[in-house]
């Protein structure tokens, strides 16, 4: 159950919380061997389930959004993918039934580790079981079989939501449609492995962090900031900021004339951005879900890549990826779409030139639209 | 004046320490305005130098290295640029009068923040004054004064090395004849500041910092080896850890069990390295070298980079970059080269395709010494 109290409320008037069943009463098996005996998702939805339940999209998300993919008309605020799902847009909801929820581990309503533990009556903080990516699509399984769907339209996610819709169309062969990965891995690199166990170690060694164990009033917000910021450096590419800030001084009634301290403009840049993060978003949630990245790997479903990929039984793909991405380099997605197209699935993919890096897909709508509005407008 | 009871006594039986002498009676005068009464640096030298002092060569280096560069007959160990310098090597002792120092601002043996104050009786700590390129260059100047040279046949360096280069070349017009420049940069760029001002603020951050007003018995390691993971990072490329580790996982004996600690092999290999390095390294000299950098711009030599380039009067430049750099990219390398050419300095640009990164130089011997090897070779 999720904790009321919790200090993340992102939650909108637009978001539901549900609490899922799972077979048999042993509550969520995880894929790593821990368990839940409750999982409640929050999620949103937008468009209207036909008839035959069949016009169904499913949005995975990345590390940190919410369930509020987009605004509607119970919520007007902009969502995280405002661009990319509504009515006429790329992720159309004229014609899909498009639900995006909150990930299992996250703070934004789902359980994670601010929910309150049954067994202890406390909060879960580091006690909250192995979250994987698998346990991320395995509940966003259950959470569509609630809303009365058994098989997806669509599966649309990106960067660690990517790596979700693959995920469910392994684990659930023949119950997604089409598929679409942006900017995912299918077995994350050594320097991304690298970049987030350094922004975890950071966390960590935050005092505040104890273990897990803090309060809402003692946070280990210095470790956040500084995670937020090596995040920051990894999901941009050099041009974008070569261009936006060059080597831009800070003016002079913002500079403390102590030493060492922020004196370029990039140097406001992350300190803005990281302040704005770390007061919004649970630290145990970013360890769980960053670590859940790195354990990913298609291999781990049969042995081989190649038997992981076969697995999958949709009528096709589409894979993007970006020119700029340091994180997850377009070449890991060329290798997404090569183990596809090798284990018999038909794969649009589309290398898209962004000066964004990896997260152009939140910020280079005139580029990422048309590519995932042409490939559902071909689904129909 | 250096403290004999520094912690980091990384100088070898080879090394030096000389006291530079400067015009006037007013100590060294440093290019941010601070003043130092006294400077002594440590140095190494290989070679004889000639009878009309014709051919020395100094040899700047990065952020960390000693002025041990190379193994002598005074000293057997290897230097960090041990297959670059000796006899009949690229930088060739039979030949050249080779000079390398530990920078102005490090902590092996020359001034810096770990140095005794004269004002105080106590180490300068965070007290020190601001380090620039050009207070290193400047400072090699006047050693290379000292050992009898007024005119260098060649400067070369990699890295912060290269900038120094290129800052004596610029500061003392017609007293170098040769430049070699090696993944350096005109001037940082805004995700080169990024990362260095992370490391620092990760260092700061720590505690145990306590302004620069530490002591040996209390450093911030923490800090110190979270800035070191992230150094690392940058200085390396994707490829060479995918092929070196990929998702590669610690045996069972070094596993802790417990969530979040070291579980893949490309962790321990941070950890193992930073460790190596948080005992042998000053954390102030580390950020005051650091920042260093960030603040070099050609630019600040005339009010261009252009007018700054033109300053030098080298008889032909050598200018090298490697196509897997992150942080000083190939494409600051060929603007180096083109400010140089466009400014009339005959330039050799050689990229080299390397997956060691920006610290290729100290790694991929093959590639490098041949290149740096044909343009001394040339020059006599």
């Amino acid at each position: 159950m999720a904790d009321e109290k919790n200090a993340y409320s992102f939650t909108t008037s637009a978001t539901q919380q549900i609490t899922l069943r799972f077979p048999g009463n042993e509550g969520f098996k995880m894929w790593r061997g821990g368990r839940l005996a409750e999982v409640t998702l929050a999620y949103e939805s937008w468009g209207e389930l036909s008839a035959s339940a069949d016009n169904a999209i499913i949005v995975f998300t990345g590390l940190s959004p919410s369930a509020h993919a987009a605004s509607s008309s119970q919520d007007d605020s902009p969502g995280w993918w405002e661009h990319m799902i509504g009515p006429g847009k790329a992720i159309d909801t004229d014609r899909f039934f498009v639900v995006c929820a909150n990930s299992l581990g996250g703070c934004y309503g789902s359980t994670g580790p601010i929910s309150i533990n049954p067994d202890t009556g406390r909060r879960y903080g580091g006690d909250f079981p192995d979250v994987t990516v698998e346990d991320i699509a395995s509940s966003g399984y259950y959470l569509m079989r609630e809303l009365g769907v058994h098989k997806l339209h669509a599966a649309v996610g990106s960067s660690m939501g990517g790596m979700s819709s693959i995920a469910y169309a392994m684990q659930y062969p023949g119950e997604i449609d089409y598929l679409v990965s942006i900017s995912a891995a299918a077995a994350a690199l050594p320097l991304t492995i690298a970049l987030r166990s350094l922004q975890r170690e950071i966390i960590r060694n935050d005092p505040a962090w104890n273990n897990g164990q803090y309060d809402d009033d003692h946070k280990p917000l210095t470790g956040m900031s500084l995670a937020r910021k090596l995040g920051l450096v990894s999901y941009r590419a050099a041009d974008e900021w070569n261009s936006k800030f060059d080597r831009a001084r800070l003016p002079a009634d913002k500079l403390t004339g102590k030493r060492f301290e922020r004196e370029f403009e990039i140097e406001n840049y992350l300190e803005y951005n990281a302040q704005k993060f770390i007061n919004s978003f649970d630290p145990n949630s970013y360890l769980y879900l960053s670590r859940a990245m790195d354990w990913f790997d298609i291999a781990e479903h049969g042995g081989s890549l190649e038997a992981g990929m076969s697995k999958l039984d949709v009528r096709k793909a589409l894979v993007v990826g970006v020119t700029t991405d340091i994180l997850f380099p377009s070449r890991q997605q060329r290798e997404i779409a090569d183990l596809m197209r090798g284990t018999g699935t038909e794969v649009d993919y589309v290398e898209i030139d962004s000066t964004n890096g990896h997260d152009a897909f939140l910020i280079d709508d005139a580029q990422f639209s048309p590519v995932v509005k042409k490939f559902l407008d071909e689904s129909l």
